[in-house]
């Protein structure tokens, strides 16, 4: 799990896993896998969990992640209907991929702030 | 380095973590980065090995790195000069959260494209 291997042929434009970095390459999608991590979710939780994602683009991330077969979409027959989304098995790969890069962020982030604020602005 | 930790405050909107996050969910970012984990490169160099790159996104991707802290610009005084992007130690951090990324994009990245494949139009 540690072992630095070659990723190779993600730099090719059409190869599958490129297709897979394009798609995780959205800041949205990381932070809405990390949020349904620990089971099903309501829009509505969702869009409280997340800080700043408007409900529209709530929707979008989640249509898309259901598309590429990360996420599952589930309705109950109640009143009114309780829909709820989770991660599918393939999406359930990703959890700890992305807690890696999550770790990563909350232990470097404030590294990325001072740096940030030290720069010059870009010529 | 397996243990899954809840990454809690990445869902702030204004945390450090979430800046972290906002600046790696972006592809180019990730496959740059990567593409410098070898060691320092020529723009045309990068341009080259990043398929589907732009010249221009390429510059806007480095400029913002190097904003970032993650990516260090050298000039050699040769003639023509020469110009040689390369990670900092900050960015040297994120060669192994990013290889994990990119190992799983290569091992599911043909999964994602039979889902996909097998997907119904969005509603």
């Amino acid at each position: 799990m540690s072992e630095i291997r070659d990723p190779g042929n993600v730099f090719v434009a059409d190869c599958p896993a490129r297709l897979a970095i394009d798609l995780l390459g959205d800041k949205w999608s990381l932070v809405t896998i990390s949020a349904l991590r620990h089971g099903p979710r309501r829009h509505g939780e969702l869009a409280r969990m997340i800080g700043g994602i408007s409900r529209k683009m709530l929707t979008q991330t989640l249509n898309r992640l259901k598309r590429h077969g990360l996420v599952g979409r589930r309705v109950y027959a109640e009143s009114p209907p309780r829909v709820e989304y989770e991660l599918s098995e393939l999406g359930r790969t990703l959890v700890e991929p992305i807690a890696v890069l999550t770790r990563w962020a909350e232990e470097h982030g404030p590294d990325v702030v001072v740096a940030s604020e030290g720069a010059r602005p870009p010529r």
